[in-house]
């Protein structure tokens, strides 16, 4: 088989490529992160890439657009006739033919999202699944023989009271030379106080745990002193899965079409994790064998595909996940470079579609402790709800898609530099104000060229907007008779710019479509039905308080998000919105084992409602996919300016 | 640095090897079995080697005793003159100058023992650790969408009473599959009804356990049934760990003294026991991943390197064993190629020098369950005792050295083809007939030019045959007033010759020195004086039944063994061999969950006796090297035929 020199920019990673891979292959060989919301379907466009042409000495190749096989027929239907002109391909429908040197322009780039999953401020009461415990004990004598591991053991009893705990393999045989090195004072590092994972000579004060969430998108490590509790650094990277398939079932749907692939998607994860763990310790000038315990939290997928479960039977009807309960595993067989007797403690499911995510939501939030009737709402790929109070709580999973992301959307693109994530449509003049991820101000100058798409809370604003100022109907529907430049037809179909070719860097205008407000109405329905399905279930009228939970959700404006109708009426000073909670969770778990037994019980008590079962779910959602709502009541909503 | 061809017959393993290599580290680089009973430290002379002159077209060398390093001192004392004219070396003293054709005589090769370690067919009850639950599962649906693990656990509940077990992380990662491919029909296998280790697809009947027995010289596995109990396949290897040094505190120094000593020598019994795996497995018909469950017992340094523990502490007063206690460690982090989740059982441990070999002779045997009081002597390179019955078990551990095994006697050797097992002195004619193994009759034509050395048991036979005959005097004197050209003097001293020249393969007679006969005394006095110590400590004056245990013991002739004084006078009725016991032991835990309890509690309650700290150890040690003894009446021995 021949093989040829790809080589990508901006990264500069390079390597011979056999001859007929796709370019999307040839960048997941080299570690080249590229956009593939579709897992390489041919049907998302967002894989869009160029080649440069000529001879580049530093590389010794001469690359061409020829090096890659004809434009396809699925290019012509996803990319433009101007795009085309300008050499644009698709990665997954291009196969390479000879020496390349591959430009991936900065939005098909997966690298480079930003990041929004910052710990929050988040009160943690402290009381971790391990404790260090010092100890000095008797030196062996002839007439005093004892083992080492019963020497420690009795020691811990007399100055402890722990009850013979049992030790794990590796501190097994770290033992005899921590005693003598420690001159007979040694300090233990134990689980549950049931199970000795280290043994250190000397007195040794401090020890690590570290907290991750894997997100579809994106991964967080919280790195915590399980003395103090203190956040002792933060990383986070993308989930390099992403390369497999932007959204839960393309990846799925990679595991079941490639033999080795649960093995690769799994290898990439626990890869990325390897490196988030040597970055966060090094950062801290700690090593990460320092770190002796993790506490995980993920959704369904996100923790199969870690654990290294086949995922498969979470795409097809029921849902039904391996396993719900919690799970300790521990870090080495998990491949997980830290200290090899650490467990990895992930939180349990709910159910198929309620994850470990959720639960972390659940812990960090703790609805079942109020009397308040509380909404949660993860908004991501899926939305996840949990509804309830002390008495009882309901979940539901609403399939909404992914273009409250920003995916599935004309312009749509993840919360990324370049990304408009806010925009105001003035109700007069119909003019369009925004604000871009990585530029300050909202005045205009500062933002010529930069625009690259509109991310997901840039969606929801827009649409909104589009309705507040009478462009769109209650039905979604454009108007035709507005006297604005910026409302125009495209192929016969209506679309408003948002920002116009000379304020965006694609050398065209950005504009939200019909289509791209249709997908913004199917996405809030499946969550507003899903809401009054949970609300009819328990019997209530009213929701007395709205939690935006999820990255994503602490971007949303909660104003514009009830103008849109994402969720029923609600007094909007109750509407709060509680950044990353899954994370909080993981956290919260890594640092207080008692909530690792309330996460159990409390997933177990969850009861999952599924909304594809209730015959009422058509008629809700159909009403619900109105702005705001066909026929829901909004008092608490501030009146429109004019009757749309 | 230069290298050379190096060449070993007859095994034809060859390689190159750095200028100034020993011949002993090069056999082990290239996986050559030379005996070395000091670990190469140029003392017992045991190594012995010689180099093929001449140019080996086949193997494009030419070799030549000079292409050894110049004969050293050491050589001098350990090799007879006829010897080095026949250019024998010592492996561990000669390093390697150029290309060499290196012959290992049989005598210095460690991979032909016999091994002596057959399973009884003591009957064992069955309760093994690991067992079968079939199951039929409903299979889930959208109303009942229940994850893979809690589905399979309420299942197991409700149909066999189990309480929730826990589940091994690869048998989480093959559940989901088997559950689909057995469409809904899986059989668990559980251990100890507390973790799920592994499910099968279907209805599986059979499950397999292996129990294992490492002893310093010789490694065994017992391939069983866990349903039916039945030995399905019993494998044997040279322990391979020999190379690094004969005996225990040897292969300590070995490791004390590399940096990798720990890593080598514990790499080389996995290895060991993987392909023993493959090979008993491969002989029934089976898979080693079939094995879901070991127990092992051996001494407690063989457990400590084994495990892969430090065995430094166990070479220095006061040989303190890192645990005592029962491990139980999943194979997969021992390295051992069995299914992942199986649990190797070692057996626990009583003290630094009373292993887990002897907790397993201590099930085998139960003692505790008697009312007799009993003695059960483990002969071997130490020597352990346990005495007591149902009310106290003390233990002891005697230095007795290498002798009783063949090892620091002139023409000492392993039991192998070629070694005197047996002999036999004429009282009147002071003529000598022996048997050796191999060869199956004691009649002199079949035995001309095939003797090679004795074995441990034909030690004690022959040093009490020269008590018998009169040849040597209690004290181990020999008399120098015989007519029989046997009893001769060499360099000085008086030595009785075994085999005539024309009867060994060594071209020179094979004799019992007096220093052989020292060293015999020394060994069975330690023993003698072990056994009075222990039995003071309990108040007794004589002893109701002896069992000598160990691979070795069962080829002991007990009269002889009693003529010699290894132990105080018992009813030769009463003193049985059982084989290899600690062997036994391992199957009946690997058989026998309830024993393995026992064990633990046992290994708890059994006293261990420091004899180096009792006053009395000296004199009872003096009095002992008498043969049988000084003082101490034998009853029970048949009168000599004349007064010594």
């Amino acid at each position: 088989m021949k093989r040829y020199q790809a080589i990508f920019q901006p990264s500069g990673r390079r390597g011979e490529i056999p001859e007929g891979t796709t370019v999307l292959e040839a960048s997941r060989l080299l570690g080249v992160g590229i956009e593939s919301v579709c897992g390489g379907k041919k049907t998302c466009g967002k894989c869009r890439i160029r080649i440069d042409s000529g001879t580049f000495d530093q590389y010794g190749i001469h690359s061409h657009p020829d090096h890659l096989s004809p434009f396809t027929g699925e290019e012509g239907k996803l990319l433009g006739e101007n795009e085309r002109a300008q050499g644009v391909r698709l990665a997954c429908a291009a196969t390479i033919q000879g020496d390349v040197l591959i430009v991936v322009p900065e939005e098909s780039q997966t690298g480079k999202q930003v990041v929004r999953k910052e710990a929050s401020e988040k009160k943690i009461s402290l009381n971790p699944a391990v404790r260090l415990f010092p100890v000095t004990l008797p030196f062996p004598t002839l007439n005093d023989p004892l083992g080492d591991y019963e020497r420690l053991v009795a020691a811990l009893l007399e100055r402890f009271g722990l009850q013979r705990p049992g030790i794990d393999y590796p501190a097994l045989l770290a033992l005899p030379g921590a005693l003598r090195k420690g001159n007979w004072t040694v300090t233990a590092a134990i689980w549950m106080e049931r199970e000795i994972l280290a043994v250190f000579p000397g007195e040794v004060e401090e020890a690590y745990g570290l907290a991750i969430d894997i997100g579809s998108t994106t991964v967080a490590g919280y790195l915590c002193s399980l003395r103090t509790g203190k956040l002792v650094g933060t990383e986070s990277r993308m989930n390099p899965q992403v390369t497999y398939g932007d959204d839960v079932i393309a990846r799925i749907t990679y595991v079941m079409e490639h033999p080795d692939g649960l093995e690769k998607i799994r290898g990439a994860i626990i890869e990325c994790l390897n490196d988030l763990i040597r970055t966060v310790t090094g950062n801290a000038g700690l090593f990460p064998s320092d770190i002796l315990d993790i506490a995980l939290v993920g959704n369904t997928a996100m923790h199969h595909l870690f654990v290294g479960i086949d995922p498969h039977p979470l795409g097809i009807s029921p849902f039904t996940p391996a396993v719900h309960r919690s799970l300790d595993i521990k870090a080495r067989d998990l491949g997980l470079a830290v200290h090899p007797a650490a467990n990895v403690h992930i939180l349990p499911i709910v159910a198929g579609f309620v994850g470990a995510d959720n639960v972390g939501v659940l812990i960090a939030e703790e609805p079942y402790r109020r009397d308040e009737m509380t909404l949660i709402i993860d908004v991501g790929t899926n939305g996840e709800m949990i509804l309830g109070n002390r008495k009882k709580l309901l979940s539901a999973s609403c399939a909404t898609g992914p273009a409250l992301e920003g995916a599935h959307i004309r312009f749509g693109m993840r919360a990324a530099p370049g990304a408009i994530e806010r925009i105001r449509i003035d109700r007069e003049t119909l003019e369009v104000s925004f604000k871009i991820i990585g530029v300050e101000r909202w005045r205009p100058e500062f933002r010529i060229k930069s625009a690259l798409g509109i991310c997901g809370s840039g969606v929801i604003d827009g649409v909104a907007e589009l309705y507040r100022a009478g462009i769109i109907d209650q039905s979604g529907r454009f108007r035709t008779d507005l006297a604005t430049p910026r409302l125009r037809m495209a192929e016969g179909k209506p679309e408003f710019v948002i920002a116009w070719p000379d304020e965006t860097a694609l050398g065209e205008a950005i504009t939200i479509s019909q289509q791209d407000v249709r997908s913004v109405q199917l996405a809030k329905g499946a969550l507003y039905a899903g809401a009054k399905l949970l609300m009819k279930e328990l019997g209530i009228e009213k929701l007395e308080r709205v939690v935006l939970a999820g990255a994503f959700g602490s971007y949303i404006d909660k104003t514009e998000a009830m103008i849109l109708g994402m969720f029923p009426d609600c007094n909007l000073d109750h509407v709060s919105s509680v950044g990353n909670a899954a994370g909080d969770g993981a956290r919260i778990a890594l640092l207080n084992c008692d909530k690792r037994l309330e996460a159990e019980e409390m997933a177990r008590q969850v009861e999952y409602l599924e909304l594809t079962l209730a015959k009422e779910f058509q008629q809700e959602f159909t009403s619900a996919l109105f702005i705001p709502h066909m026929t829901d009541a909004f008092p608490h909503l501030p009146p429109l300016d004019h009757k749309n």
